[in-house]
């Protein structure tokens, strides 16, 4: 009897459907999931309002999901780290050839990299999912399929962190108190940040990065200049920050990002925005400023899945909705509707547990 | 009225006297200090009963003590960044020249380097001490006189775990739950480390390390091959750790931490020991482990305020003994005999508090 | 009988006038120079010329000059490494305190440092200068006056290739054929850059790139757009560039450098533009190639007078005037005029030799 | 008709033999070679004389050869980089799993790689071998065949280089003037070490080295002292190396390393000795001399191929002896009474040219 795996498609630009589809069979390095937990990110919704993310368009119908834990149900012929039963966090990006960036370690910029629910590659939010075994990572029994689903913009705190140099006794602005400004406030304690100030325009964020760690926040207006922000980080850190992390995209907040920071550090662009912005590069340049970008992330699942289990750093908070896959509609309504924080579909009809 | 300066003399191996000496004056670049809290380090015991460490020989009367804080009370000429009545912190290493080693931000290494306590410069167990103001740092009001003379020691780890490259999920191993083997484990978890385990042949030391935030110990004994222990620490860990401290300068230790460093890792070499040892240097080469030394720090004193005054390192729970100047030969005594983990000297009668 | 030390002065923008000034005394840690060989540097000119450089504004009157050598004439009393008769080269900058830069080994980015002929600080365009010994550096034998002048540009290219990251087998791209995009291309190839591209306007200057090594050239027009340059910079090298050194200051030219860089590359801003530019920043972000300024240098006069005394760059054809500090107005109109590529100022009127 | 295709195997220890063994046929990631040009390595005759390197054991025939270039032949289904005829460069080491160290760039390290001539997987001195096609590199037109066989030794020059930090100015000590002594001398005179200084015990080795590049040799006996040594390295360069590369898996050059190298600095191990050797460890590690292995390589070809085609390198003099495949005997037994520096092996009967 053929199994049921109800799968949410992205059709065309804003045509959103529930259809079902064929169960996959692994490949040999393959193996197949059943999916528990999918959280939805801003370019799902990104993808489902405006059918494109810069160049990359959906131009035929394209599942969404890319923030994924699952269950093993079948494994590959060749596939030898995983076996039927284990719990798995899901990372999304696969390189399809061996070039000089996988070869060098940094995979993520591979130009052909498969990646899940990025056109034309189709996403896991469905009830089974075929994925390389190679990037699929078990998770300890103390680390619930939510965390698991969690690690992929995790990844995103961790690789930005890491591209910051943020290390003992940082001090650190981020800019945005969205999911990436808060995971990457969770990350930059846990690498021993000692003061962290998150910049938002909304209080009610303010108030969940408080909750999760920061030692500052600074509520800002779309009025202020950015070098009367960046004063303002300045007295209350007492100092320039060593690092920024820019997670809103917005010009004036890469300008506040860039004359925040001390000589000698380092500002992370995370935030996605216009292709052409106007900076203050010179007033980057003479004091070695450093810009530096991220483009998702590479080797983080290992340590994320450490972090967790060890209780180094609690992601839970993040999940504020939970809606079960058939109802991913209004799901995906309520991240359009900037609600909360982290909306998690719940993939399995019998295991709906965090 | 001439003040007293209560000071701690070692006048040759084995003959420790306080005598009381004239109140310094500062040079243009200098503050004076009225000393309050002064840490025992091994090394200070260690000159006090050998008479030398290694190529470094008390040939005349030397001052000893170099874990210190106290109060400004003089302020020299040129000095800007420092007042009378502020609560500051020594970095003991204060270099001479303009050396290459000083231009390219390792100070540590300068050969002509002066440090207090190592022949032929005089430390700062005494009441009115003189030192560089380039070398003081400004405690906050929430850090204590003892926190600051604890950074000295704390500086070790500091610079042993950056040297390690202990970062974000790291799994640590230290050998070794001496002073330096514990702050040594206080910066890794503070760095991010997952899972540290300590190894030492003391049960009660042990029982410390784990007080203070080990994930795991291992009790040795001298009979224990390095190999063997290198297994028992693969499998308490599940793994091999990323990187291995050895804050013994036994042979077997430094054995022990090559063959459990997983492959591509680092050992860091603290302990000071024999200057010929035997160590299986292939297994490292093959496996591109690399070995590196920590001689003393350089730039931690501002860092380490930083997580003291946010509280992401507490370094309270190490001083075990409290003596004032006048009796310092007792506390040097238990020092000697092992006692506890950190004998503190106050040096100011008016002042006892940590 | 006292000493003539004819000086150059900028009085005020617009106004250079050769002076009389007493002969300098040397304290403790100094020495004096009887000078020989300055080179003159665009931002001479452009002082001259507009009596300000972004912030730096000339309010009094002020000495220029600093690419520049010597002989010590005068030691101070505290100096040891150098003696009457040395012949040394001078590092301009010297840090006045002691601050987290200067510790950190990054003294270049010191908000405090001294650096000759920017205002307030006097250069060395004289007969006689007083200079801190630690940044005076001595030239062996085989290593002429001119070549130590030079070693201030060379220390651009220098840390603008470190910076970058330049390495054995490394392809470069390099904006601009003036002084430092030379000498950029001169510590490339010395670095083990296996192909370097050099764009400019001028087919003069991209001729003289050439002849220094360059391994392909590009002429473009202010017509060229930055992405149709970034596809010729391609096809000419193969493939995308490691890594790129904009030396115009041209916002066009810094365009071209993000678009050219391959993914995971580095982008170094040399050349001093507009203080705002308007830039791809997400092309660079979302392709993590990192953008990093360049404020002058730290730490290269060992090395470089180590490359010209092995032969392994050669700077004399640089030299393309010379003219007695009498006439230096001639010589500033010569740069003014962009004739040549460096013209040199010969101090000592009993030795004009390079 | 059935192809020849004439193999080098090591049936046992001392027991080499030429054997006809069928022509393979390319799995769908595959490529299948004509060889051309193979090297003769000294791990190759230790195979030979020895029958193990370490824990590598031969327990059944092996194919020897693992330093090689060919033309491509077949070319499996899958494989999109190469086509019939390309002439390629052969890396012997090819990950089996996509397990840390290759997910981190470092490939060299994976326990479970394949790696030509290494027990118990095959190698390349044959007429036809099969090889992953994405470690096989095309040649430009301008790199001969033996040039591409050569990067093979060449890579281990490089990542030694890589590891020891040369860079612009680098002065270096290379212990031991055989093939690896000399690829790293000529690659660390590319990356722009200012003064590298050779030493072994046979002045014709020394004489060579020179020829290469050497800036200075010194003929060793084995009665010199380490200490000995490194004062005269000192006095040679004028002041301690940056770096040192041990070549030799002698334990006094091991030791001589350490007391020759800078404080700061790094030895690099590249030669295989006793698993147990005693040195000065503490002696490296308050002077945090770094001690770092050399495990093969990883991502060495294309940057050597870059070096190459540019010139920047020249390997032709390291061959000295060439040998048709079938007067392989002759060829080992050459290389096995040390003559020359390195054996070329011809197996394309239709062409026999470098």
């Amino acid at each position: 009897m053929a199994q049921e795996n109800l799968t949410l498609v992205l059709q065309a630009r804003g045509d959103l459907r529930l259809e079902n589809r064929p169960v996959p069979e692994p490949g040999p390095n393959d193996v197949v999931l059943q999916m528990h937990s999918v959280g939805i990110c801003g370019s799902d919704v990104h993808y489902w309002q405006h059918g494109r993310i810069g160049d990359f368009v959906v131009t035929k119908p394209m599942v969404l999901g890319h923030e994924a834990s699952g269950r093993v149900v079948k494994v590959g012929s060749a596939v030898k780290h995983l076996k039927i039963g284990d719990r798995v966090a899901v990372e999304p990006g696969v390189p399809r050839e061996m070039d000089e960036f996988f070869k060098n370690g940094r995979y993520n910029l591979s130009p052909t990299i498969f990646f899940c629910a990025t056109p034309p590659d189709d996403g896991n939010l469905c009830r089974f999912y075929r994925h390389s075994a190679n990037f699929c990572y078990k998770l300890p029994d103390n680390v619930t399929f939510e965390e698991g689903a969690l690690i992929e913009p995790l990844s995103v705190g961790i690789h930005a962190c890491r591209r910051a140099g943020v290390t003992l006794g940082s001090t650190v602005l981020i800019c945005g108190a969205g999911p990436i400004g808060l995971v990457s406030l969770l990350v930059a304690k846990a690498m021993g940040a000692s003061k962290v100030i998150v910049t938002d325009l909304s209080a009610e964020r303010l108030a969940k990065a408080e909750e999760l760690g920061a030692d500052f926040h600074l509520k800002v207006t779309k009025a202020d200049g950015p070098q009367q922000v960046a004063k303002s980080v300045e007295d209350l850190l007492g100092a320039q920050p060593n690092c920024s992390i820019e997670c809103t995209g917005a010009e004036s907040c890469l300008q506040t990002a860039i004359y925040s920071t001390r000589s000698g550090g380092v500002v992370v662009v995370v935030g996605h925005g216009a292709p052409m912005v106007t900076v203050p590069l010179m007033n980057a340049a003479i004091r070695e400023v450093d810009i530096r970008g991220v483009f998702r992330y590479c080797n983080t699942w290992p340590m994320a899945i450490s972090m967790l289990a060890s209780g180094k750093v609690n992601v839970k908070p993040l999940v504020t909705h939970r809606f079960p896959l058939e109802q991913a509609g209004e799901a995906f309504e309520t991240t359009r509707q900037g609600l909360g924080i982290k909306v998690m579909l719940k993939c399995d009809q019998n295991d709906q547990n965090p």
